[in-house]
């Protein structure tokens, strides 16, 4: 799919391209079984195909590619992410976590099929970024592979985003200051995507020093992204972000918004962004997407 | 902890051994942290921590033992496979699943927190389980590690466990025959089980030879296993089991006793029993515990 004449690829085309990649990706994954299985594939497919920014993903392949990975390889680790992130969607949206009907435009899982069904759904995205993972496919040495394995279970388990849902979870009984609404974001949203970044540069096996800088710039562009959407909550709109909006308010939660005021907030995203960028100075044109991105997060309307 | 005279361990030492390092393993990765994550960590500590059979964790270090393995490893790669079992518990257990109050004679975790932390302390464990396996504590050889990975995720996800809960989750709008019903049990029961017995062997670098006749004996106590609680549905003593029984007969599911009748279910797990032991006859005497084991999974009351 590589273009043969060479040209400047813009953020949006760079979007486009890995949409495509991964809704591919899982589209081969996913075909439904002959037998009851049928209807959990159907659900997973709903969940993962044909939506979503694909935030992570993009990041973990153009990382990878700094370092000259071949971007089958690539793609197959961003869609292990990807489904983490897609199965976590699943079970935030049931009834008895944030109850939510729409996402990404469409129904949520547990609306379009059933909750039984959404649980299981989440599960087995869950299993299949592991299973991607172990498939030599996606990196010759089972070392590399094993660092993606843990890389990946860490920031997801209770020590990252699954922590983060439960420290969300129980915000509204707490009453947060910002330190730790800093720290609920980092790991609800920042360690994914932190780990994809890393994931990126494992693959491509790079230096202590590359991996330190990009690290860096992964939790930078991460608070960035959790405060644009702290922002978009009360600013944006919800035809465009196919989600509703105004929920933290009328959960009466504290977010970088409430705790700021939106001036500060947008300074603080703005600062971030400019932050993250920095870090990227030892690298040099071949980021330029990279540096695209973290200006896309806080600009972003969805 | 291992005892200094050598004398033929029973079954149930075995069972009560590895009961206790399976709970301290728990209980040194769960200790919870000081802030609002500390009610997650207690839901997983509620589900992992004292209950239970310790069904896989005994196969997966038996069979470990077999070929040499250090026992403390072979404990970690068996609180993987356990960490998944006790997440597929909590989910089957909440209520827009099996719904059930009870679970190793304590409440289930929904009952004891709340629905949306019985969901994520289900998805917690999910990801300490790579957690465990990613670790170098485990094997020094990431080849070994990997594969460890590759063989628990495909035995979990949907083509696994989550699989076979789905298709029991639709058994009652299909009306399954008894080869639908043995596939939906090798998913669902078996491929965890059969999962347990592989890693072992891959722990232990067992020949092709050796893992074929593992396998073999995996598969037929695997469907022992679900006769056999199929039998304890219709039979058992909800004291004893720890959980609600007569569940099947009020849903109108079809089980092995439905399809077979009482009688020929009972004959059918004898057999399969005897076929399991025959499996071992290239082994010797250490192998006991595993014959010991075969014949207790259909004899048990609980």
């Amino acid at each position: 799919m590589a273009s043969s004449t060479v040209q400047p690829i813009s953020l949006y085309s760079a979007f486009d391209r890995i949409s495509a990649e991964i809704d591919t990706l899982f589209e081969h994954l996913l075909k439904a079984p002959e037998d009851a299985r049928a209807r959990l594939y159907d659900a997973m497919r709903h969940a993962a195909v044909g939506g979503g920014k694909r935030l992570r993903p993009l990041l973990l392949v153009t990382i990878a590619g700094l370092f000259g990975v071949e971007r089958g390889a690539a793609i197959r680790a961003a869609g292990a992410v990807e489904a983490i992130h897609v199965y976590s969607l699943i079970h935030d949206d049931l009834p008895a976590m944030d109850d939510d009907d729409l996402r990404r435009g469409k129904p949520t899982v547990h609306k379009a099929f059933d909750e039984a069904t959404a649980v299981l759904a989440g599960d087995s995205l869950h299993a299949l970024a592991f299973e991607l993972l172990a498939d030599e496919a996606v990196h010759g040495d089972p070392f590399v592979r094993i660092e993606l394995v843990r890389i990946l279970a860490e920031a997801s388990g209770p020590d990252g985003m699954a922590g983060g849902q439960m420290m969300d979870l129980e915000a509204d009984k707490q009453g947060y200051d910002l330190h730790t609404v800093t720290r609920l974001q980092q790991l609800k949203t920042g360690a994914l995507i932190t780990a994809s970044v890393e994931m990126g540069a494992a693959l491509g096996r790079a230096s202590e020093e590359a991996r330190t800088a990009l690290r860096g710039y992964a939790r930078d562009i991460g608070l960035a992204f959790q405060i644009a959407d702290d922002l978009m909550d009360v600013e944006g709109d919800e035809e465009k972000a196919g989600k509703a909006l105004r929920k933290d308010e009328a959960q009466g939660k504290e977010t970088f918004v409430t705790l700021l005021g939106l001036e500060r907030a947008r300074e603080q995203a703005h600062i971030l962004t400019e932050q993250a960028v920095g870090h990227l100075h030892g690298f040099g044109a071949e980021a330029d997407l990279l540096r695209a991105l973290a200006r896309f997060i806080v600009e972003r309307d969805r």
